[in-house]
């Protein structure tokens, strides 16, 4: 492939730092570069509380044991998001009960929530797609109502922002009750599988260290709180090793170069597609009023399967991969099979499943390439309308 | 700390692995390094499937998931063991069924075991503990007799092996129809945080790559198996960064060098505190004639708790940090308050939570060290036994 669709990042220092971070006679989880990321997100994001995950999925599943799902509790999510977002609760026994999309966006449309609460709902989970905010306004506005924890999946939302009243900016992932983040290879800021929990309500922070802690009250026996310590709940080992968080420190020390480079390849994949948009053939990302981007990713809208087939498919024979993204969850195997499935007709996340594409998106991605890309879509789609082949 | 307790070893070739991983294209999980990782043990010990895992709790929470637990279902375990080991089982909605250690040694007493059988028993959960196998031609009757899975914690077992009939000697985790394997780094062989699951039983193979890729089929997928993956079953993120594998190969390419190293300390350890043992004042490792040693522990043991905590600030006294181990589970906040305790009396598993003391042990310790150590708490008993104080 000369163009992959994915490169991982290297800033130059993460091996200086995994070196530092075996010096100092701690690599297992919560050693010294594990403290400074937290200290990055607490500081640079006005986070309560961080807590370093071995994968977004591990964050979920903390928020899920910490807000005290059980057997027969509902989870209300978007049926267009990674497998991860319902699993995470379904370990705890939930039921998953999936919202339709926004006709606008991926993200979970706000105005299909409220008649899915029942009184066994127990949390909204948002996943803020590409990185673009959910109307955390609605969604505030109903939690409130039905006394529901909100859950943000924001694992492609690092470094973004719902914009509210009066023109505020609130980064994502401090609106929730409980946020979790992704440092998969494919994100922003990366450290091959990572994940952290950001925890705003503090009710849920001293049981959050224990059950990250294998169900131990480790961390208070470390600040002198317990003179020893045991066993006290449920739990897992979902802090990462130390060699992860080294790694994961120098991305987040370059977010703001690593930013910029992304938003300018964003913004070239846009000018260069524009006129494509202009002619009806495809459609662009929105990113809607209430929130910024944070250049996660560059994702085109076709009219059908068949047109974007055939631009994957054409990319690939000029050795570009572009890739399609989530399978509706309430179309899956497993969901149809469980015996909480609710056969509900989502048309709009049947239509992401079947009709958005993902281009190359990497730091190192070049003008160039970028160039070529396009060019090879415009190529395809113009010579298919030309043809009156499926693209409209 | 002059001598800490651990100090993690690099083998020098780990930033090495880790640049080539990046290079790679692939630092998630199941990259280049990943895949070695796997190849070193089912090679070197014929484990028939392996999995690497973020960490040996993780790869226990997979085994449970494995073995069908359910609420009701009843476990038996060694109650001194680390409280990942009950954990995973919890979970998952076990009840744990504590057994006690052995009076020579603390790993659990097979003859305690039937007893505690009921029709509920699912699973025979083993920990080789310091590296020194169970006896499990014992424990596989049992297994046979009740029909009931075996799990292997492993966690300290790497390179150790059960000696059979006509002195066969067959590797742990490869005798369970699962085992769990721990790389923190406290370990052998480590990456910080990190752990393996091995899957002997070949009914598992498939449902376990599907359940640690989030409970879809991607692995199959990739094998050209399916045409497309989804969500097909429950699952997590079990599985590590290639950064923490890329770290752990170049261990287990040095895992001679590093057991050589490790025989040689304890083999020391052994011989200058020989005559402690001959004086009646402590009792050195004991390694039953069905087990190998793989060095991972030295440990000593007391005849009460007084006079191991004398030797622990003696000891602290002079720069060098020595640790007591697990808290006996069955005597811990979390089981007694717990719907499933019971209440039962195990007096090995007590003694070896108030008596056993482990020493510093790591690759880099170094002769003159393990004689200081030696010479300390030669001092400190000899003294004690001088002025009656508590040591017998």
């Amino acid at each position: 492939m000369n163009i992959p669709f994915n490169k991982p990042y290297k800033t130059g220092k993460e091996l200086e730092y995994i070196q530092k971070s075996i010096e100092s006679g701690k690599i297992a989880g919560d050693g010294i570069y594990t403290k400074k990321c937290h200290e990055f997100f607490e500081n640079r994001y006005g986070f309560k509380k961080c807590l370093l995950t071995t994968s977004c999925t591990d964050a979920l599943e903390l928020a899920a044991i910490l807000i005290g799902i059980e057997a027969g509790d509902e989870v209300i999510m978007p049926s267009y998001t990674f497998v991860s977002t319902a699993n995470a609760f379904v370990l705890r026994g939930a039921s998953i009960v999936f919202a339709d999309s926004r006709p606008d966006h991926p993200g979970i449309d706000e105005d299909c929530i409220e008649p899915l609460i029942t009184p066994k709902t127990k949390a909204i989970v948002v996943v803020h797609y590409a990185g673009v905010s959910c109307d955390m306004e609605k969604i505030a506005k109903l939690a409130d109502k039905y006394s529901l924890f909100i859950i943000e999946d924001a694992a492609q939302a690092i470094d973004s922002y719902y914009i509210g009243k009066n023109n505020v900016k609130t980064p994502l992932g401090s609106i929730g009750h409980l946020a979790a983040f992704s440092f998969h290879e494919t994100k922003n800021i990366i450290s091959g599988e990572g994940g952290m929990l950001v925890i705003n309500d503090e009710r849920f922070s001293k049981r959050a260290e224990i059950i990250r802690e294998k169900g131990t009250n480790r961390s208070a026996f470390f600040r002198g709180e317990v003179n020893k310590y045991g066993w006290v709940d449920i739990g897992s080992s979902f802090l990462p090793s130390d060699i992860i968080a080294a790694f994961l420190f120098a991305q987040l020390e370059n977010i703001d170069k690593i930013q910029e480079r992304r938003q300018h390849i964003w913004n070239l994949y846009k000018t260069e597609l524009r006129e494509l948009q202009d002619a009806g053939l495809i459609k662009l990302p929105f990113v809607p009023s209430y929130s910024t981007n944070n250049y996660h990713m560059f994702y085109l809208l076709f009219d059908n399967i068949q047109s974007r087939d055939l631009v994957i498919k054409k990319l690939k024979e000029q050795g570009i991969l572009s890739v399609f993204h989530y399978l509706s969850l309430h179309k899956s195997f497993f969901y149809l099979n469980s015996a909480q499935s609710i056969n509900s007709e989502l048309t709009n996340s049947d239509f992401y499943t079947d009709c958005l594409l993902r281009l190359p998106f990497y730091v190192e991605l070049n003008d160039d390439q970028v160039s070529k890309i396009c060019s090879v879509i415009k190529a395809v789609l113009y010579d298919a309308k030309l043809n009156k082949l499926v693209v409209s």
